[in-house]
């Protein structure tokens, strides 16, 4: 998605151990217009999959995942994120590493919320190495429903994440793809 | 509002401890459908106040927040929990105590995004004994920023936070206010 491209080179800043800071307009700050457009292009590269709802996790997830529902007309679910060890029965858990704050955490989704018949569509804010991704497939495979492919608004490329997953069979789609960055640069795939 | 006060009765359930679980629809699973609606009435109740900014709270206030700012046509922030007790310099920052949790916390939002000259809604899905709300108050002022008013989805009347900003005139707005609640009803205002 060209606009985003260029949304990156305007507004993003590359900070040492790779870190992309995009908190003008897609995590901390939200351009809510642009966030809406984001949604519009989500929703139509998976128009004909007939996803029954929308998977992210908290926080910064919840704002394109609505974006996106909005436009697709389905349900949100956002999974939690769990730092105590006890695991209540009346979710679905999983654990996830991540990469930005170096720690381990357990996502969870009540049983309520997903069941076998869905269609899910995972949606995130960022891609890397992949793992809140990887947790969110395995909630949705635990609660027997089918993830029909994850959207993402940027994925870094260079990472590995996305592509370990494409090669897996699994479609990943990601509004803008970084496959190399520097403080002086940023070059899209 | 009608709708939502209907929602809360089919949907909703009273736990020991005051807590009125709404995760089917406003913070676990999202209605996005009628979380639109709900950000079109916050848009008319506050049409003519001039907001350029909503500011919220991470992580089910976003939700909420992004569904105003798409009729409102204005920036959402979301403020950030922060664990540590180490602030940096280049955020603003509030303790809030939490009622759902019985702990606290500092909420922060990075300098860049609030400014003098902005004129804030603070939009929440709940409000109970106000303290989310005063920590975001006291941002907006840190910031130099006017705080307009709150948009509330559902305010448990009963504990008082609501009525206790009104009484320093501070305009707060609550799409449905329950003032009595049991596990066999819901009395709204």
């Amino acid at each position: 998605m060209k606009a985003l491209e260029q949304k990156i080179l305007n507004e993003g800043k590359v900070l040492p151990g790779n870190i992309l800071k995009v908190g003008s307009f897609l995590n901390h700050q939200l351009d809510v217009a642009f966030l809406m457009e984001m949604g519009e292009e989500i929703a139509s590269l998976f128009a004909s999959d007939g996803v029954s709802k929308i998977l992210t996790i908290e926080a910064s997830g919840i704002a394109i995942a609505v974006a996106a529902a909005a436009k697709m007309n389905v349900p949100v679910v956002f999974a939690k994120k769990n730092k105590t060890s006890n695991i209540p029965d009346d979710v679905y858990a999983s654990e996830v590493k991540s990469f930005t704050h170096g720690t381990t955490y357990k996502v969870v989704v009540s049983k309520e919320f997903l069941n076998k018949g869905d269609r899910v569509l995972i949606v995130d804010d960022f891609l890397a190495n992949g793992n809140a991704l990887i947790g969110l497939k395995e909630i949705t495979h635990l609660s027997g429903a089918e993830a029909v492919g994850a959207a993402i608004a940027i994925e870094k490329g260079f990472q590995g994440g996305g592509d370990a997953l494409r090669n897996q069979g699994f479609r990943v789609e990601s509004l803008a793809i970084v496959d190399e960055m520097s403080d002086t640069s940023i070059k899209f795939r």
